[in-house]
């Protein structure tokens, strides 16, 4: 009687993995409720950024906010932990404003295993993931053939569930190379999970490798500062979070400093090129084409006669530095040979060399938009095990297939944001339907419906769906609803507020280098000349209300882009309609005629869930989408007869 | 010309290892004037604590303090980093007395860690060291028959070096085991370090394997602490640092608590114990005898009904807490059964397993006093790979072989603490001189002299030598020096001021239970009574000076304890004769008549430097000795004589 056996618990959801999506996808759950347990290699590496020292930048602040929004952590926990920050692209349009902050790496870890220590629901276990536990899946609703129902650790304790997020990162199999030298660990030295892929791949999971890059960690000391540009935060810092208030993050910033290669550096880098791992074919993952490493760039672009290089700290309370920029996996002494022609960095001393790390990830194309794997009840995956790469690009993939876990125990429907309304549909929807052969990464670019998705509108698009979801709070969704009321009412009362040829307004005009009236005008009408602003027009709109100044500038990007806005959201309707019209899940492709032969085969590959997505994968032609299309209505109107 | 070629650096000293031997030898060598580079397998292993939350405690208390005395760092970091402190032993005399502190230990890993980072002539560097490079040694005036000239990393680097000291803890080949679950990992599933064992070995150094243990960390939200005994910090705390403001100690103190196992726990460990890798003949290390884990204790105390168990915070932003007192390797369903038989554990969650590691170190009898080896001129050695095992144990070692690698390439003399000045003489005495078959730990009743050797006095004792060492400032040195006189001027006055027997003294007497003055009486007398104290005796001592508390606490020790202290001191003396009578390096052992054959072996494996340390050695006996001593008298004479 005394005598134990393994441990056996039973939980709702496990989730494999602490990096940035795994805390969200265990937050996500744990809040709504679910017993949740995370697993991590190592409770140490808990929200760890391996790589750069920053979140957000370029289309990744869009996410944090987005992800904000739904009622996900990233936001709040930079907000307590950045130690620079910067609105990007100020100069360009609304859409492209992209919030990017320095974190301090230790205390933006240690903040959120604090939030996830404190998470009701949530336990925190330290144990490597070696094993899915699953059936045969006898729900006739679901075209899986198979079901989660558990894990099992190294030490083989068995945690029943019936929902399992996987996370695991960069750890797969994981191996490190610095020129010659390769270790067989994580990143930072931390053991990496060797178990897991195989027991994947008996699901008949196919597997990829992938690999990544990060530069040098220098001694603060050993760089001359004087030959670099000083890079300063934001004078007015925006928090990311919309629950942040923001004179809380008026805090005394760190600078960062930009540098720049030269010939001399490229010079040294294509003469020990045989040696790089990856031009040597040491190296058997794919890399990630839009953040190349040093030779990479070198070689691709070899008639740049620079690249530039930031110079990040890595916290508040270390010398370490980050070269931004110059990524690599060339042998110790090629670096700190080429780091050493960088103005400023002449004596620079290494403290952490810079490396390529290889994993095992999947093939995406094997996950609905919701994140859960076509063939696996049960089983949910997010992060860099779906071929991307970036914090934020796994943190609100975790975040959503966190979420779906959880309205799927729960018997909700899954929730799918489409392309037209977040940068996070537009990146699942990319992982799901197109062939991603290497790490993907979110850029503005991908994102057709720019102007609708920007930062700055996150809450307005999303906050409702995190209420839904019930990850926002009553509260915070009635002052999200105060704050459009406000936004309508001020549009509107920008468009009524008539403003007459007088001598005042006139020489208003004029002192503000805009052409005077010839009749009458309203507010809205000025606002959208590029010399005057809502700000400057308090002059002669003295009786305005007082607004919050995240109404003032909705009011007036609204006004100012009116048409082009309403130009994109008659494309959405468009976009809208073919994603409306569903493809039933046990279509037979082979009884669809006139299908091309690729075309058949890509829909049959990746079973898209509706036309709109069927018409993005690559191989499916306009002409397949209409086949297709003709062949759904009969199917429909014949479903409707039987 | 532009093709690069492998690292080769030229520095003066090595360390390799940033635990807490690794710091403080890199301390002591950078603050010496010598460039010096620091390895460690991970930069966020610095100081790392992968065991108990606390430094100091008993005997271990005093080495911190010796230490600090001699310009250690650890006493200033916990001094910054702690979270409760306590004075054990307050109820037994002072000899016994020791100072023990929680740490908050992310924040003690970071505060040395930037210590580290801010030091002038120090570099990190996170390598894996995996080859010492020697030549022979031609040096005639040193019996070594190797010197060392670098260390190459796993990435070919190579370090050019005179001097090295290893401190590489337990990483060696390290593996953890958790039940039948075996990893190949250095502590907290850190990458291990895999090559330079066998570097070690084949430079002829003898290696051993030793074993620890840890216990689980838990959940503090699934603990009800309401079962267990709260343990407070004193009210008024004592630093750790001679150097430290005891102003600046005074903090808000967290609680630690206090459980018991029982039978029920018992029975358990019992009924599994075929499963303990211990028992089941898995581990191939030995284990510390003083530290022993809950299934040792359970097997070896089998008659005690039941064993301390602490629960301890492992810091302030964690909700982790340590199980002191319940270490084990029994695999993870046996543990949560037996602490989960624990009066407030009953529901406890396991955050991390407990889980014992086994390393390669070396046999410590391979070492001089100075801690370097024997048989390699430059090669030094400290920590847990001498084969002791604690924090403070590794950091003393650490700091004496930095500050004996420093002399060594500065051409100063080596510094050996003996048995009748410190801890820390008895600790490395023992080391090198006793064979030591399982992890050593240091403990008060080892050290002879205790009454000399008080954690009170450390600075007495040693400040003079860290100044002369030139790790102690002259503002440091000059503030004994005074600290000195006041306690020397004071005892003196103390004996000297006559106390009459007077109605006023009588009766101040009498208040306090004392007898009354038959004739006059001093001072000094007085404070020796036991009902009387110094403090008691200010109303009846108006003119007395106003003094510093530590000089009073000396000035009252020394009284006290004079007749004790005199006697320790002559028995020094006949132990500082022995350690007087030094022993040639080229001796030939053979050519002493006489010798048992025993001793004649243990004498040639040891070479003892004096006929004190060759007295200890077991297996030589008294009469060996005298053979030594008249061998060595005839052997000087000739010596004088040529
Ligand atoms: C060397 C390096 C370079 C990088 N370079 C870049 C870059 O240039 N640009 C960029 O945007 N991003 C870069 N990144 C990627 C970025 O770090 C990741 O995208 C991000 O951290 C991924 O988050 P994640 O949550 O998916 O996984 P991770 O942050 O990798 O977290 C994985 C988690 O899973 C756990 N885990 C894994 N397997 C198991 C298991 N079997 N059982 C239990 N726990 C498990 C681990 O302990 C860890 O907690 C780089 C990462 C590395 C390591
Ligand atoms: C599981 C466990 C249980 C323990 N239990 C106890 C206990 O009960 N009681 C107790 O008093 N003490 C215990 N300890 C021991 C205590 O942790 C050690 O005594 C102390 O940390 C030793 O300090 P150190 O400096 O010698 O080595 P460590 O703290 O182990 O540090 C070793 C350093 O060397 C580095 N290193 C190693 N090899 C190389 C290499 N080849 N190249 C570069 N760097 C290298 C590592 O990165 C690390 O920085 C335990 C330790 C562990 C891991």
């Amino acid at each position: 009687m005394l005598k134990t056996s393994g441990i056996r618990e039973k939980v709702d959801v496990c989730v494999v993995g602490a990096g940035h999506a795994g805390c969200e996808a265990a937050l996500a759950c744990a809040r709504l409720g679910l017993e949740t347990v995370i697993f991590t290699v190592s409770v140490d590496s808990i929200a760890l950024m391996p790589c750069n020292p920053n979140i957000g930048g370029s289309s990744k602040g869009h996410l944090v906010r987005e992800l904000d929004a739904l009622g996900g952590e990233m936001g709040k926990n930079i907000d307590k932990t950045f130690i620079q920050s910067k609105m990007l692209n100020v100069s360009k349009g609304p859409a492209v404003h992209s919030l990017r902050a320095q974190a301090d790496k230790a205390e933006y870890s240690r903040a959120m295993r604090k939030v996830l220590e404190n998470q009701d629901h949530l336990t925190i276990k330290q144990a490597e993931i070696c094993e899915l536990l699953w059936e045969e899946n006898t729900n006739s609703d679901d075209n899986a053939t198979k079901k989660i129902v558990g894990v099992k650790t190294f030490t083989g304790a068995i945690y029943e569930c019936r929902a399992v997020v996987l996370c695991t990162g960069t750890y797969l199999n994981a191996r490190c190379l610095c020129g010659e030298a390769i270790t067989h660990t994580g990143p930072n030295g931390l053991m990496a999970a060797t178990h897991l892929s195989a027991s994947l791949e008996e699901m008949g999971i196919e597997m990829r490798r992938f690999k990544t890059g990060t530069p040098a960690r220098m001694d603060r000391r050993s760089i001359d500062f004087s030959k670099m540009e000083e890079q300063f935060g934001d004078e007015r810092v925006v928090p990311f979070s919309f629950s942040t208030n923001p004179e809380d993050v008026q805090i005394d910033q760190v600078s960062c400093y930009l540098t720049y290669t030269n010939e001399r550096t490229h010079e040294i880098i294509r003469a020990n090129l045989d040696r790089s791992p990856i031009y040597a074919g040491i190296i058997e993952g794919t890399g990630p084409r839009y953040c190349p490493s040093i030779e990479d760039k070198v070689v691709k672009f070899a008639e740049k006669e620079r690249h530039q290089v930031f110079m990040e700290p890595e916290g508040l309370h270390t010398n370490e530095m980050y070269v931004g920029g110059m990524s690599s996996s060339l042998p110790e002494d090629v670096q700190l040979a080429m780091y050493r022609t960088v103005p400023g960095l002449e004596h620079c001393k290494i403290v952490r060399n810079a490396y390529a790390i290889e994993y095992d990830c999947i093939n995406s194309k094997q996950l609905y938009p919701t994140l859960r794997f076509k063939d696996v009840e049960g089983l949910y995956s997010g992060g860099q095990l779906n071929g991307s790469s970036g914090y934020e690009e796994a943190a609100v993939q975790g975040f959503m297939a966190g979420v779906n876990a959880a309205m799927f125990l729960l018997s909700r429907e899954q929730i799918i944001l489409d392309r037209s309304e977040a940068y996070i549909g537009v990146l699942i929807d990319d992982l799901v339907t197109k062939e991603n052969n290497e790490p993907y990464r979110m850029m503005t670019s991908r994102a057709e419906y720019r102007l609708l998705l920007r930062q700055d509108n996150a809450d307005l698009r999303l906050r409702e769906k995190g209420y839904q979801i019930g990850l926002i709070s009553k509260e915070q969704y009635q002052s999200l609803l105060k704050k459009k009321q406000m936004i309508k009412e001020e549009i509107c009362r920008m468009k009524e507020h008539t403003v007459g040829a007088s001598k005042e307004n006139q020489d208003f005009l004029i002192r503000h280098n805009s052409s005077t009236l010839k009749t009458g005008s309203n507010l809205a009408e000025l606002v959208c000349r590029p010399e005057l602003s809502y700000e400057i027009l308090s002059e002669i709109d003295p009786d305005r209300p007082s607004l919050p100044a995240d109404v003032i500038e909705q009011v007036e990007i609204e006004i100012k882009y009116e048409g082009y806005i309403e130009r994109q959201l008659r494309q959405v309707e468009q976009f809208k309609k073919m994603e409306r019209k569903k493809i039933p899940a046990d279509i037979d492709y082979d009884s669809v005629p006139s299908l091309r032969i690729e075309a058949r085969q890509k829909l049959k590959s990746f079973h898209p869930m509706s036309i709109g997505q069927a018409s993005r994968i690559s191989g499916v032609s306009p002409a397949d989408v209409s086949v297709l299309l003709v062949y759904l209505e009969q199917y429909n109107r014949k479903d409707k007869v039987e």
